[in-house]
């Protein structure tokens, strides 16, 4: 098997013609649909009965040596396959290739359970197909829709919303806070949090009551031990279908819109706005009171400090435009070499 | 309302002469002392019997729109500002807001109770006002003041010592420290584990046990899933009215003056010093053995290197004074642009 | 005391030549060795009957008013001791009190006891010899040698394997991994969870199934709150004798070697292998299908975007080798420098 048994249900065999069709590929020369397959692995993992996938370019000469018996590839890539490899041709082949797997492994949600163990305040409604596992702690109030897994030694203070199909993963707290449908928090997650708010003087500091939530739309997954601070008085909203990695910070009054990519370690400062589809690579900090287009990106480890306008690509500390950006370095790198033949 | 009371509540209204009082603020033109004021609120969601605040400049246009009764003001904006609103003019309008927001919703602490899940060892001595919630672990020989919360699922080891009216977050896990009053740890932080200390050499890592303990003044407030190694021989050390943001990073032996500012995701590597009044910038790393003096100031994502004199701005990689930094900054740039047209 | 008896246990004293032995060194001129000492501290703290050590040539000043009875030090600064000082001359000093601390306070393991507070499926192997501390909940076929200690609140999912003379801090989380012998986890681990995995198009993002483990090699130190993905179809590996500081990201399909060592807050990207013995200083970032070599360096906060030859020490963003860098940022300085002049 490729997955560990030990963790891992399979939920296959399917026909390559089934995948195929699941998968939004096409199947190359129309050969080989009525092949049974087993599972899915990456290239140098693949045996007899496996499918698997090309992205990288970096990958074509695993790919040439594989012996997995299908492969999701984009056209370009066709002909550094093996001959006897059946391919499933798509012009997003890891889109595919996730649409497949998710066939072989299919999120689990367990059983319709509540832990006795579970403290739960008698006024939390909490709906019985939801699994509460062991040492759960729900406040008063609390509302969980249909579906939802809530992890164990989670923590879910008073007056929390969570919609339906949210799985919430173990040693999680969250307070303050209205979560959509479908949400994946992973483990260690810090939601609603107090912001960072407070006002100087030569005395010390005063802390600003944090007065307001924290909205996290459907479809969004949080990676583990990210935090994102409740709003001071605005809330802190998290779009629909927004995939941020771990160790996020997001504070208060954060804007995300929908589907941004925020990669592990950035750290957004408070009231800072992005529109949609924005990429922020890892380590990435940006300034406090900004506006970043949707489309935008920017390059791992960048500062951002001034707003940055609908698709454009920034990279650098502070960032600028990446164009920009990769012009000046090598300038630089031409300057430095002239002034060093000079002094040699 | 302003905030959702799902989650706040608000102990208002109060006289505005009263606000003005309590905040250290004076009303402009000696008029509307009497209006009552239900509620705190930002510009734009401000409406009838609310109070505001401006601090930042950027958003005057939205207080020349704004619906608040009155507003918290710096005198030099004060034409800004429609003429139907009060205005409480304040030297420091942002200190003001939080004195009065702290009225209306004053941190609230749990009745006296500890729940009876809560594993506590018959050596420990709790205050009776103590709130203690479900599945708190606590070892022997703790020691925990006056009304102080401890929050669900955290692990208080044995012989750590806890003032009064300190609030401890869910999760948190805390061993070989010594705590003060009035502290305020966020959910996930971790206190007291070992240091990173190990002696190596060809054959691998040796570890060397860590022998300190860590130190909490009064008034410190720590974000969420932020670390503080204990001391190697020497305490870590962390003074008092401190605020130190989310997912920070607090080496051994480390030592912090009162009231220093560190913001989120900052790294402060083992036997650094910290003055007084020190602000360190988001993402900020600090070198080890360094002394940092009091009221410095170091730019967001910079690094460290070498020692700060008191009073100094800083920035950059490795970081320098800000003025310098700027001036250089702006050089490099002339020098490109003069190299680029040369190239044309 | 040096050490706090609230939090540690003293297993002293011992004679100097027996702590002569066990460390490794060697006493200078012979004189002593009958000496007990009682404790180990740092030069500042040390008093009579204590062993102290001396690493950093910052601190020669230090050792040269300390109190300590005895040292370990390096020959060449023999000279900057008092006279009554016994010296431990050692050509590796800090190993040598490493292993001295080591034998006065020697990791303290609890007794066999399972904790009834503890939620532990039927299925799951326990070596009776196991500390489990209370609410810690462990899933189905779980397995766990001699000797560990799992600590309060932590969470071990279904199948997970550990060896003997693992410690498991409080509040952890473990899922899909396989943890090796005398391995050390603080206090907020997260590992195994979903790596960072998805694909995209105009609509959105697609999960795709992360279907590897965690395999965490023999003697292995993590950091508090470091977080360590699952593999997306190859494993995560964490090689023998890595030491990994806390809020480190590492992500899926990454590979450490032998005896890394990762500082606090760096960020590895996916499918990234480093080999033996690498060190990444503080909030480094490496980016993803890199090959760090063995030995190789990386200054604290560099960006590391191209694979990194064996033994090459680099630094800056993006990283290259640490003397072209030097090199450069002084041309640079001067460069600068020039053109102000001519400004002037």
């Amino acid at each position: 098997m490729a997955s560990d048994p030990r963790f891992f249900n399979n939920y296959g065999p399917f026909s390559l013609a089934e995948i195929a069709k699941i998968a939004g590929a096409e199947i190359y020369q129309q050969t080989g649909g009525g092949i049974l397959i087993s599972d899915v692995a990456p290239l140098e993992i693949a045996t007899e009965n496996h499918i698997s996938f090309l992205v990288n370019s970096k990958y074509l000469e695993i790919l040439s040596t594989s012996k997995a018996s299908a492969c999701f590839i984009n056209k370009k890539y066709i002909d550094y396959a093996p001959k006897s490899m059946v391919l499933l041709v798509s012009d997003n082949s890891y889109k595919s290739y996730a649409l497949a797997a998710s066939v072989f492994y299919p999120q689990e949600v367990g059983d319709s359970y509540i832990d006795p163990t579970a403290a739960i305040e008698s006024s939390a409604a909490i709906d019985e197909t939801c699994f509460i596992e062991p040492n759960v702690v729900v406040g008063e109030n609390v509302s969980i829709g249909k579906n939802c897994t809530i992890g164990a030694n989670s923590v879910i203070a008073s007056g929390v919303i969570i919609g339906d199909n949210t799985i919430i993963g173990p040693n999680v707290t969250i307070s303050h806070a209205i979560i959509g449908n479908n949400v994946l928090l992973h483990p260690g997650v810090r939601i609603g949090q107090d912001g960072f708010g407070f006002a100087s003087d030569r005395s010390g500091h005063y802390k600003v009551p944090q007065l307001g939530r924290v909205k996290i739309g459907n479809n969004v997954e949080i990676g583990a031990n990210s935090c994102i601070d409740r709003g001071s008085g605005h809330d802190t909203i998290i779009g629909d279908g927004c995939m941020i990695d771990n160790l996020v910070q997001i504070g208060h009054n954060v804007e995300l819109g929908k589907n941004c990519v925020v990669v592990a370690q950035v750290g957004i400062a408070g009231s800072t706005k992005l529109g949609d589809f924005v990429v922020l690579g890892g380590q990435v900090g940006v300034s406090g009171h900004l506006n970043i287009g949707s489309g935008a990106q920017v390059a791992a480890q960048s500062g951002v400090i001034k707003d940055i306008p609908p698709m454009e690509v920034q990279g650098g500390y502070p960032a600028f435009p990446v164009k920009q950006w990769h012009r000046q370095t090598a300038m630089l790198k031409k300057l430095i070499q002239k002034a060093s033949k000079k002094n040699d």
